[in-house]
């Protein structure tokens, strides 16, 4: 397994990944298959969209922002229930192939760390 | 592929299923790689979250029967399309690190079955 | 890996592709493991749900469309960003268990590929 870490700015952010991931899927020195991209995080997710423009992201980040309110009665005393749902919404994971030891993605795929609690450090593991 | 059920009480709820995980993937006598836990269902899912506070899985259950109500205008006859959609919000399969035979989560992550028209009984596949 | 493509017909649309995965996997030759359908795009994704009756799947796209309606003040210049939120929300890929050389699913679960900014020919990865 190859790890790396992100450092997020604000409370809800999609920071690309995709060149990270690369570099770690090279260092795994896997020729073939299926590679999973991970957060063992419980307030931040990972997806994949498009990777050319940055507002893409943004109207991203608002839309789920609306869908799940952060204030809305929720139970959970830390108050950040509202990232947790998203969280789940998001997924923890992703798979990619993997083709002649290179990552196999659609052309307006980018990989996106999802972070609905910030700003922290997010760890990424790919393997 | 090992697999296990859960009998659900409520008609949405999450169950704490990362016990269960464990053992199955102690039985599948895997040492690295990935893990899959799938629930061969349409109405209910599996998701990562918080394992510490149970309050967030109220909250999220709360969070999805707002998202997507109960009763909508559906077509479907049987009357549980919310369920359906629940479901496919959530995923059927989560997937997870293995490194030395032992399953790898973040500190803070739970496994969960996501039930969404029980109750029922629930299978979960590992492999 | 193996390829198919698909050929949309509506702007959102959930289309059936079980029999193509099917026959995709047994091109693939393998017997064990695990399967998994990913979609190189960014507006539309896939998902597991009920393979019986098709109102379960226009209940879902008219869900979809009320969580995250087309036009709600987004900043994507091409206007399709609702269809990159529901992207995200179904997710690019799904895993799927291989026994004896047979993909293994539940009854009622059928694999969907979700339009979201049709009509488009979309291509289907399965490995």
């Amino acid at each position: 397994m190859q790890t790396f870490s992100v450092k997020t700015n604000r409370r809800t952010e999609m920071i690309a990944i995709t060149s990270e991931v690369t570099t770690a899927v090279r260092a795994l020195g896997r020729r073939a298959g299926m590679v999973t991209v991970f957060v063992p995080h419980t307030t931040s997710g990972v997806t994949i969209n498009e990777n050319a423009d940055p507002d893409v992201c943004a109207d991203m980040a608002m839309a789920l922002e609306r869908l799940v309110p952060w204030n809305a009665g929720y139970a959970h005393a830390e108050g950040n229930s509202a990232a947790h749902v998203r969280a789940s919404l998001m997924g923890a994971s992703i798979n990619l192939p993997l083709v002649d030891g290179l990552l196999r993605m659609g052309t307006w795929q980018g990989i996106y760390l999802c972070e609905f609690d910030g700003p922290r450090t997010r760890n990424v593991w790919v393997y």
